[in-house]
This record gives C-alpha cells, sequence and structure tokens, in this order.
C-alpha cells in the first residue's frame, strides 16, 4: 500500500492568513539542534554501559527530548494531561455503537475518578485535567471541569460545516492559550466525544488524501451492519466536502478541520501547536488525538519534531495517518478507546528513557571493558 | 515459515525422573479456573465502562494475573525483579563482541545501581536482586550479592555438555528455592552472561526443533565477519549435541539445558518453577530468559499459564521461541539488552491492567448508558 507522507517542505506562507491560529502556527521554529550538540548527546548515549543500540526506540526517545528540551539531561516530570471532550452533529447519524448522551456521561466518569484513564493517570503519576470543549449538555457547577466550550456540540457535517471558521479559530486559540499556560515538559492529550472517530476518518482522508474506506474503521465497536451504514454516511459527507471550494487564503488543513472537524480535535490542534512552541513534548493517543496532529503539522511541519505518537490503535485510519507523519506507535496493544489511555500507557517509557540518558552509568565511570 | 508449537499435553509421566527438578515441575497444576469464576471475571470485565475489548491486551493481561491468582481483585505490587549471572566456556570461542570480563562487570554495575536495569528499576519501582549463579570471578565480600554460584562458568558446550546433570539440577533447584521463599505476587528474572545469547539460540533450536541458523542473531552486536564466526561455532556444538545420546528416564529439555544451556539459564528455568508452583505471575524478559521459559514449560506445560512475555527482541531466535509458547511480546522496541530490561518496562503495563480491573467504574456504577 503506497501511502502519501507528510512533506517536510517549508510552510507554504501565501496559504497561512494572518488568523490568530495561522499566526500561532507560523511561529512555530524546528528545534535549534547544532552539530555539537547532537555530537555531546550522541557521545553520551554511546558512552552508556550496553553495546551500541541495545535499547532500541528508547534510545530513540530520549534522543528526540533531548533534541526538543535542548539539552543532555532532560525532564520528564511532572506530566500533565488534558482530556477534552466535545459533541458531534453527526452522531445524529448512525455512525456509532453509543447514544450521544454518553459524552456528558462518560466526562462525569472522568470527573468521578471512575473511568479507564483516571485509573491509569493515577496508576502511572499522571496529572489529569478534563476539559469541556463542548459538549451538548448544561454540567453543573464542576469545580475540576475546565470550561472552554465553544457551543453545545459541532453541526452536522453531512449538511454543512461542522464549525464556523471563527468557532474553529476559537477552539484552536483556546486550546493554545491553555496548554501555554502549562510548565509541565511533558504533556498528554486525550478525547471524547460520541462520534467522533468518524470525525477523524474524514479529517484524515482528507489531509493524507487517503481512500476515506480505507480510513474507515468500527469505532467504539459497530456490528457489521452498523459499518456499512457509517460508511455510508461518511461518504455522503465527503462528497458534500469535495465540492465546497477553499476559500481563498484559507490554509486547507484549517478548511478540512472546519468542515469535517470538532471543537475537541480543533482544540487539540492547538494544544500542540503550543506544546511544540514550548518545547514541550506531546504525548499523541489514538486515531482522533492523531487527526488533531495531522491538522496541526500540515499547518506547520515543525509541529511533528515535537511528538510522541503512544500507540497504534486498532482503528485502521490510525494505520494511515502515522504512516503519513512517518511514525510508529511505541505501543501496539490493540487499543481503540481514546480518553488519553494510550498515551498514559506510554507515560512510563518516557520516564524510563530519561533514567537511561540521565542516569546510567558510561563505559568509563563504571569501569566495564568495551567491545 | 510454519514452526512448530508447544504440545498442551498432559506431562509425560514416563519422561519425568525422580531428580528434584522433575519432582518439582511435574507438582505444578494448572490454575484451578472454574465456570463460574470465568463467567464472574468476564461479567466484570464486560461492565467496565468502555466498549466491550476497548482496552485490547490490557485486557488480555488482567484476565490472565486474574486467573493465576484465582481472584476477580487481583495484587500487582510488590514486583520483585532477580537478575542471574553467570559465564559460559563457550565464550573462549568467538561468538561475542564482548570480552568474558564484562560478566564481573556488569554484575558490579548492578551492585553500584549504575546499568540500564538499575535505571529501570528505579524509574518503575522494582525491587532488584543480583544472583551470582556461577560467574567466573572471585567477588569481594558484597552485602547485596546474592551468592548461589554452582562454579565458576560452565564447560565449553563444543567440546562435551555445559554442565554435570547434578550441576543443571543444582542451578534449577537453587532458582526454585529462591523464588519460592518471595512474598511477590509479581516477579521478573533477567540475566546477565557473555556468551548466552549463543546459548539462547542452541536451546531454541533444540526445544523447538526450528533450523539453528534461524535460532541465531547479532547478540550484543558482532560484526557480518562475527555473525559468520559465530554461526560456525553453533554449528559445531549442535552437531556434537545432536550425536550425545539422550540417557534413559531423563527428560529431553532438562539434557538439552545441561548440554546447551548455563547456569543462569536453569537457575531461571527453577525460578519459572516456582512462580508457577506459588501462583506468582512471572514476567519473561527477552531472548535468553525466553530460553528459560521454553525448557521450563517443555518440562511441564502448566507453566504457560504464569507467564506474560514482556517484549519481543531486535534477536530473531526470540520470535521462534515466542512463537513456540504461543506468546507475542507486550512491547516491540527493538531491545536487545538482557539484565531483565525489556521486563521491568513491562511492569507499569501490568500495574495499569490492575488498576483497570480492580478501579475501573462499572457501566451501573457510574451511570453510563449502554451501546
Amino acid at each position: 500500500m503506497a501511502l502519501p507522507t507528510l512533506s517536510t517542505d517549508k510552510i507554504d506562507d501565501k496559504r497561512v492568513c494572518l488568523c490568530r491560529p495561522c499566526l500561532l502556527s507560523k511561529a512555530i521554529e524546528a528545534p535549534a539542534i547544532n552539530p555539537q550538540f547532537l555530537a555531546q548527546l550522541d557521545a553520551k548515549i554511546l558512552n552508556k554501559t550496553m553495546p551500541a543500540g541495545a535499547l532500541g526506540r528508547v534510545i530513540e526517545i530520549a534522543r528526540q527530548i533531548a533534541c526538543v528540551q535542548e539539552t543532555l539531561t532532560i525532564r520528564t516530570d511532572p506530566v500533565e494531561f488534558w482530556i477534552f471532550a466535545a459533541d458531534h452533529g453527526l452522531a445524529k447519524e448512525p455512525i456509532s455503537a453509543f447514544p450521544q448522551d454518553v459524552t456528558w456521561q462518560m466526562v462525569q466518569s472522568f470527573l468521578n475518578q471512575g473511568a479507564a484513564i483516571n485509573c491509569f493517570a493515577r496508576a502511572n503519576s499522571i496529572d489529569l485535567n478534563v476539559v469541556n470543549a463542548g459538549v451538548a449538555y448544561e454540567f453543573s457547577e464542576q469545580n475540576t471541569l475546565i470550561d472552554l466550550s465553544v457551543a453545545k456540540g459541532t453541526a452536522s457535517s453531512l449538511t454543512g460545516p461542522a464549525m464556523t471558521l471563527s468557532q474553529t479559530q476559537l477552539a484552536i486559540t483556546r486550546g493554545y492559550d491553555l496548554i501555554r499556560a502549562s510548565a509541565a515538559p511533558i504533556v498528554g492529550f486525550g478525547e471524547m466525544g460520541i462520534g467522533n472517530t468518524s470525525a477523524a476518518s474524514l479529517l484524515t482522508a482528507a489531509i493524507t488524501g487517503a481512500d476515506l474506506d480505507q480510513c474507515i474503521g468500527l469505532g467504539t465497536g459497530v456490528s457489521a451492519d452498523g459499518l456499512e451504514k457509517k460508511r455510508d454516511v461518511l461518504k455522503r459527507v465527503f462528497t458534500r466536502y469535495k465540492k465546497e471550494a477553499l476559500p481563498k487564503g484559507l490554509h486547507e488543513a484549517l478548511h478540512s478541520l472546519q468542515q469535517l472537524g470538532g471543537f475537541e480535535i480543533a482544540m487539540m490542534t492547538g494544544a500542540f501547536f503550543a506544546a511544540a512552541a514550548q518545547k514541550k513534548v506531546a504525548l499523541v493517543d489514538g486515531f482522533i488525538a492523531t487527526s488533531a496532529a495531522l491538522a496541526a503539522c500540515s499547518m506547520n511541519p515543525n509541529v511533528r519534531d515535537s511528538l510522541i505518537f503512544s500507540h497504534c490503535s486498532a482503528e485502521q485510519g490510525h494505520r494511515i495517518a502515522l504512516k503519513y507523519l512517518n511514525a510508529t506507535g511505541l505501543l501496539d496493544l490493540g487499543l481503540r478507546l481514546g480518553e488519553g489511555t494510550g498515551a498514559a500507557l506510554a507515560v512510563p517509557l518516557i520516564r524510563s528513557a530519561g533514567a537511561f540518558l540521565n542516569d546510567m552509568a558510561s563505559f568509563g565511570s563504571a569501569g566495564i571493558s568495551k567491545g
């Protein structure tokens, strides 16, 4: 399967309008890696008491974090996660095995500490935050829910754009401002939103150019019959989308996000911008978080340097998105839950990579014979 | 590639002599899983607030631990690891990129807390123990080194059996008695021994029946020329081994272990017996630890139930051994270091599986609509 991959060409200035998201994304620079720093880093790694390369991807992670942080002694704590929750107008169509009410019910469950991500956050010492990006529900006063709601759910992308352009821009900038205020060196983003696997499938097809059918999977676990209905709905959405003219000056990824995405996806896009701009390492969760990363990296490929893709989910569209971003998930455990669960499971690997680079002895200090 | 797999037939009593290792292995029973318990366990899992199966292998792990411990609320702490170190007579031949002295030097490094496994043990809250199973070195009085040394290195398997039968039996029973004394519900075994990738290749070929050539890899990272020399040496060892008659009554795996293995491998074999006998879950590290698991499972397939295979290493023989044991590594990070490093990286996944089964809300308790 020959799949397209992200162009590493410089961002095309002509496609960047002067809206805040475009300006924010444009400002992100690649890590300033000078040859001397890289030589020091590789010498430090090569001097660790083991055969060269024997820790495989653990070394790669440590190296990436060192490059993002521009330091030989990396910081892997604290780790802060945000779950962005929102509803989708498209969920009125037969695309999910669960009713739309499950979105707000799961938000309540996050706040009550009972969901999978709560268990994983506790088990892995992660500070967890829950964000209302646009759930179709009136939450009672909640001390711990971060209310950044753009609207009570998106419009249906079957009949028109999921969001207005200003809603899309607002979601991105709110995500940006939220993460910019964090001091954590490692951040992770998860999501909750009935119907958002469909939005991710549509976005992945739109941005990567892959066949839509290949980007559609079982989501929360629709039946074979349900999958056919879902395919039919998404094809009709995509046909409508293809007829929309790209407004002059608007970045194509921003256009796709507006037409096909959702509040939580746009907010994660802005969150990825902020992480990259602030030299944080961002752990990308599953298919939906990766669709936000696709949008962010399309607007500025420099964002890619700061991303660690935590896992490859059971959704086939996720493999296509990862391939486009030249990424392989750290874990491959057949997860398809979202909520940031895959990213949470990858956190200890990040800490171990830090322990390797920061604490492991060198051949010289340990008095070990080199091979 | 059609590879053989472990027979699940009952242990063949005729091939069990009355030596202590055979008696110990024979006494291991499969977990007593009754249908009612399984139904309760699966109902508990199915009621978790997520689409059925959405946590993939995390669910499988939780289910396996519950079955081993015969409980619906599993214990995943404390986690105790042992690194078994020993030397190999075969290391005199050109089979490794490192000199034999590296074995004792690395043991010193473990005791000095500077090796990769020390870093990973600290990062992942693992109690780490270092065992001298038979290093060719006179250690000065060490408070923390557990001395179970059988001899100062094995004989060369090129010219005769690596161990005498009584040495093999002693190593197995010492490993058994060591782990039997532990109260930890989760245990992990790693190893250190220059030349032991060769022993693992030979054992894997002998036990699985796979082609020896397919079981040989780069080990610590020999050169292309070095690999040719290593292949040549191992072929000669295997030819000698094939000519040895299997003593009457001796289990074939015990014979292979004696002829081709090492003290650390035999000790891990006994450690796996003790873990299984005591309803502990044992995390299997890489290729060498898996070769010990091969021997243990061949002597009694019931041992398999208690094993979690933490990762698939870069050594091609490891894939063959895993396939034989009907196992897939939890992680696939291109590791090839040993020391228990892969098992240590998998520990947080075990804890997260425990958090999932023990702490996650049910649909009923959380008030979530079911799909």
